[in-house]
């Protein structure tokens, strides 16, 4: 916020073209050590549309997981910017999709030739939306299987600082290192007020992005207010401590939450999310306090998983207050 | 053929304003037993991808089954007709899905909200991609839920004359009766050269169609002949006449098959298609000396069935001899 | 800027179900004297395409101006958002367009039926792209006609501010009395930071805008952040106060520049855009003190206008400099 | 006809790999002196669409004739085809349109960067919408341009046969050897039931090609019968027999007209479309008694020309009848 009303001084050229972006434009190269094309955008959703419309032609495929937020959560969006590409899900408990389900739907593609749509891309997301986390051999083992066949990899990165922090590896390593072309990075989730970006990390491959980001919309006049969010998040490590914090405080919700006999965690908690199953009773007494999402488990017709996420913002003693209610709820269960 | 030739001679007006489209018109009406808005197209991709446009918004959902010819064959035809529609696509062994399914896929549209693209369009495949056909009250249920939320059915009927001769009903009772909204109404695998059309049951709904199907260059400017091909089609029954015959010839080969120890069938066959397993040996002697596809089955990983589909042009010893060939390949299997 | 920190307190609901947005909703259904829908987006591009989107099928014509923003300026994001209608330019040297002009484009695309686009919309600029207003009047002559084809009229109020502080009537008058259907409601040249909105007159209009503005990666997760900019714009006549300053600005400028033999005026200044010609010797000097755009003169071959822009920020010292540099500069021109 | 009805005997393989389809692709490739990659549709309006779709992307400017068929006659293909991008209409009374003009369009788009969709092709119409043709030199220059800039330039070649009967040269020089990268090639205006081609003169350049027409419902199943339509139409160089017929008949058409006092000749007549312009009165009369079409000139407001079309059906006797009959009703005319 400081930062966003420190851009606010002085009169500044529009469009991009001023100094914070500039700034931007080479922190970026030196996070992840090599020349990078970074373009900021307001969402996530205009982020990973439009890396996927880039890399992608109208009748192409994009193989990702079948819950991915890509497929569910943004209305449409890819196919809308990729002119009609097909999203094609794969199957996955634990959101990671595996090198043998692509060879298969690939191979499927292969058969049915001109009739199907072409085999385009792979869009993972890291952390995935069960919480985990691909280790750096899953990505690549990923990222062959696509160089194979010539295909980018697209990773939605909404909240890839809290992987990098479980993977304790570098921002280089975490992405082109293994074989990632385009990332989603997000910030909002993370601490910025409206802040993503798509960071191509062979700027060649970004020709024409900035035609593509201005017909959507997403081109700000007064672009420095965007810049200067993802500096002042970037920049001395911000990002990185944020989402320290948020993993530390969802490692202490586990920990909490495996003493109780009537909470099933459903999934390792690798990142800042936590799913886990209470009877439909504790469900609704912890709802009347907290505020959480209920989400569909795919794999069963109606179980209902809570999920718990903690972010830059949450107190411990939150997370105690929460784990002293689940207690007390469940104390009589099995 | 022949009344296309016949379509050649003298001089006419051009795109669709021509004695024989009127003809045809009138005849849609007449076989469907009310006022109808019939549209000739040239290919069932371009049928079933024009009317899904005139019924569903860029952001909605279109939910069918899994395999539909619409998912998988079409090359991404439906999502650049809408404009980026989504095809949401329900697990079905038969090829049939059913309104629980249906039910809580768009619960799950509901819960998410804004998020999620919108529940816009039910499409059914009659007869469906595995040779079965939806009984009346099949349909009629599932027309029944889409009636409660407001949203239209297609019917993508690319072998409808089959599936007519197996329900033995009417044209109309197998489609506006039941509930279906629009057909695309197939030809081409059932004698016409290159003819298929759409029909809108309320003429009202296809509204400004004539515009989608000229920019997607489907106006032919000298329409009659295909007016012609769908005339000749479906006047005297020619169409019908020829599907009975393809069913009745599928009927036989099944008797066939029946009796071999190394054939199983995979499907009740009630159309024109068989899908049938032998063994990799037997499947690769048979393919030497006939001309069939391998189709995948999507349940298992790697397995994979022989497609078998008789036609208006299939001769019964035809049939025989195929009997006979896999007769002596598969004698010495269990 | 203090709306934006003052909405960074505390924990508030997501994608627009906050307080602020509510009082936003509410303001604007005060400022306009009626029930509205208000959707604010990040800029103007996404506001004109998604309401174009929202009011044009996607074989549609919008007529217009032929140099108007939505058909130079946007890289195509009219056609993206509405799935590729066409934009049908329309000359006019003060960038109003007319009644008879609008008639005589109807009419050829009457003539042509099915063959061309269907008229769909009509858009207007208020202020114009040369910095003149449409009066009550020329507005309602265009939405008469356009309501006598059942064609809806979208206005793009990148400058609307300027324009009502010039037509001293209420918002009310300058839009739906007058015919206007949607508007686009600009706030960024104005003085927010990256805040425009769209507001349909008829909120059943709006039905799922939502959807578009979602999958076009326009929802911002902190909403309150978007919605505190338009409320600090709106509330307490700040956004008429910035545009009444920037106009005297204008006004000013004109009175300056008219005493200058070598400088002419183009158009009759009207809001806060002055188009002027100098000679190209003036308007190099002048280019190496100020910052300004050259602006083509479509009428010419190579003629080209200098575009003086001001602003809520311009001061009253700024534009005397100016002058006095342009009467520096043209003393010895005729 | 003869053509297609030989194409109904006996079984042949589907979607284009038959015999006469892998012989039309060797006579194209004979036809045009190179290897080329030639693909059949079903109308003009497909063969246009699909050719700009493969080489300009969706952010991108085609620069053509303002009235040209693209623009105004298939109601907003192109845009649909490519996914948005804009047609940018330039003048000219003969629709032709010029180097000069071209350039400075596009220093327009220069000038206006990542604000303005991006120059991305030339679009030519040969033989052109007023029955002119482009010179060799003229094609050239505009060529070179396009080369200088690293675009495409696509040739709607609706008339083409007619053009090349004009020009007196070979397809190859007409074509590629001018610069010409891709051409709609017409055939149903000039004798055959539903058929045009696409023709790339690099093969390379046609990547994916299939799969636009397969998704865009244009690939045939009984693909032989479109072959077998352009194969006779090119065999035996009966297209260029048919062209030079139709244009003798356009030529005698303009003898006859010429000596008539109120008839005006409004273009040179190059091909087989004549303009002229009749008093109202003598225009409805001859209304009466023959079938054409009444043409808009764009350039006044409410002029009107007719426009005569002469084709490889019109018999001389027609002609003279004809003018005949505007002799009989202008012999008092001045």
């Amino acid at each position: 916020m400081a930062a966003v009303a420190a851009a606010n001084a002085g009169r500044v050229p529009s469009y991009g073209a001023d100094d914070l972006s500039a700034r931007l434009q080479s922190k970026a190269c030196d996070l992840f050590e090599k020349d990078v094309a970074m373009f900021p955008v307001t969402t996530g959703t205009a982020a990973n549309a439009l890396a996927l419309s880039q890399i992608v032609a109208p009748f192409g495929a994009v193989y990702c997981y079948e819950a991915a937020h890509i497929v569910t959560d943004e209305c449409g969006a890819p196919e809308f910017f990729t002119g009609g590409a097909k999203l094609i899900g794969l199957p996955a408990n634990d959101g990671k999709i595996t090198p043998a389900q692509l060879s298969r739907a690939m191979g499927f593609a292969d058969e049915m030739g001109v009739h199907h749509v072409k085999p385009a891309a792979i869009s993972l997301t890291q952390a995935t939306e069960w919480g985990t986390v691909y280790s750096l051999a899953e990505i690549s083992a990923i990222t062959h299987l696509a160089g194979q066949r010539g295909l980018p990899v697209h990773m939605d990165g909404a909240r890839f600082a809290n992987a990098l922090a479980t993977l304790r590896c570098s921002p280089a390593e975490a992405t082109w290192k293994a074989g990632v072309d385009v990332l989603s990075l997000g910030a909002t989730k993370n601490g910025a007020l409206c802040a993503e970006a798509v960071v191509f990390f062979d700027p060649a491959r970004a020709a024409d992005f900035e035609r593509r980001r201005k017909r959507a919309g997403h081109l700000w006049s007064k672009f420095r207010f965007l810049s200067a969010q993802l500096l002042a998040y970037l920049e001395d490590d911000l990002w990185l401590e944020n989402a320290r914090h948020a993993n530390r405080m969802a490692a202490r919700l586990v920990q909490g939450l495996k003493t109780l006999p009537g909470a099933k965690l459903l999934q390792p908690v690798e990142a800042n999310e936590v799913f886990v199953e209470f009877s439909e009773r504790v469900t609704q007494a912890l709802e009347a306090q907290f505020k959480f999402y209920r989400w569909p488990l795919h794999a069963s017709d109606d179980g209902v998983a809570v999920r718990l996420v903690t972010s830059y913002a949450t107190a411990a003693e939150e997370v105690e207050e929460f784990i002293a209610a689940a207690q007390h709820l469940t104390r009589w269960e099995s």
